[in-house]
């Protein structure tokens, strides 16, 4: 059966977390690269450990969390006025230049779309609302509902739950290579959209599709649908 | 309770895995560094990835994709040759120098020691077989039993299952944070042998103890008895 719906991640898929290497930059000169990654790979790993274990803390904490430990680690002296700028550029990052346009398309197409990210309800509706993109989801979806982060099944399974049909039926969408293993371990078609060109995980998995940015989505579904 | 057992961490606690950077730097000169870090965090994170997912596969797989992936990422060609000498470098890992005297001083103490390791059972054969350490564990034990990796709480209960007492009589010692705070969370009284005086990780967790190396385990356990 076709596709009849498309499941976003959201940080690193549709808004660009790495933005914030540029704040980082102005308040550390030349640690704001470094900063931003380690940053990104702890708020991850927290994810991870903490959905192992079952100590489940809202994102917007793990991020915090994450925060800290890399300052630490990387040796710089996080003030509370530098914390509080750069926690919130998380709730008004940048989505990707061709992430609207897209999105437009998409709808146009007749897809139903939805988000299902890590993030917090809080997180989600004030980065969707400041990017002007309320109207083009059917729903936007927290783990926060199940208390387990991707790549547990239970946060995938929101997904299906709430778009009412198959995971087979539903294109996930994701930067993350690890998160398009999760999501095809689950039984969604998933789709990486790799952008820095990187190599796969070796997890034993192949995407349903793949692109170098969102822009490569509407022909991939236009050509899935003519061929299914 | 004082403390009647000591379980160990295998892989960065009693053997030096950053020791393997030395090979890897005379078969990718000025990578070896890059490379070792590298395959260690990838291969964690692809055991944290399985596991959350009930995707199992044995230590020595996991850690040989880590490996293939680390090598495309940097650019690395890994000819079969280089393949082979790196993964059986694994089988043969070299202690940490303190280690063999300070598991005497501890079996003098009258304490029962194991391992519990995240590889597999003919891995972690070879590595103590190769360290002359077989006659000083009671037990050495493997995740591979319940086919989950740490830090999910089945993989420690083996530890608890197998010495027959109480995780809080059990000192669970690594020089992994992740695994320090996993042990933690599941029960045990955990020790972190931070040689790297690395910052401890944000995950709300304190150590039952900390010391720079395993020589510093002897005094904390005795000290430990005297007070309880």
């Amino acid at each position: 059966m076709a596709i009849q719906a498309i499941l976003f991640d959201a940080y690193g898929t549709l808004f660009d977390v790495y933005s914030i290497g540029r704040l980082a930059d102005k308040l550390f000169p030349g640690q704001g690269d470094a900063l931003a990654a380690l940053w990104r790979a702890k708020q991850i790993e927290y994810t991870q450990l903490r959905t192992l274990c079952s100590t489940y803390k809202p994102f917007w904490e793990v991020t915090q969390d994450a925060l800290v430990f890399s300052c630490k680690k990387l040796g710089l002296n996080l003030d509370l006025d530098a914390q509080q700028a750069l926690m919130s550029q998380y709730a008004k990052l940048s989505p990707f230049p061709e992430c609207l346009s897209v999105l437009q398309q998409l709808r146009a197409q007749g897809l139903r779309l939805a988000i299902l990210s890590n993030g917090n309800s809080q997180m989600l509706e004030a980065v969707v609302k400041a990017a002007g993109m309320q109207a083009l989801f059917n729903h936007v979806l927290s783990v926060d509902s199940v208390q387990k982060y991707k790549t547990a099944p239970e946060a995938y399974q929101i997904g299906t739950d709430m778009l009412g049909t198959g995971a087979k039926n539903i294109l996930f969408v994701s930067s993350n290579c690890w998160d398009v293993c999760g999501a095809t371990w689950f039984g969604y078609k998933a789709f990486w959209v790799n952008r820095a060109g990187a190599p796969m995980e070796e997890l034993g998995v192949t995407p349903y599709g793949q692109g170098s940015s969102l822009a490569d989505l509407p022909a991939f579904v236009e050509h899935e649908r003519e061929h299914s």
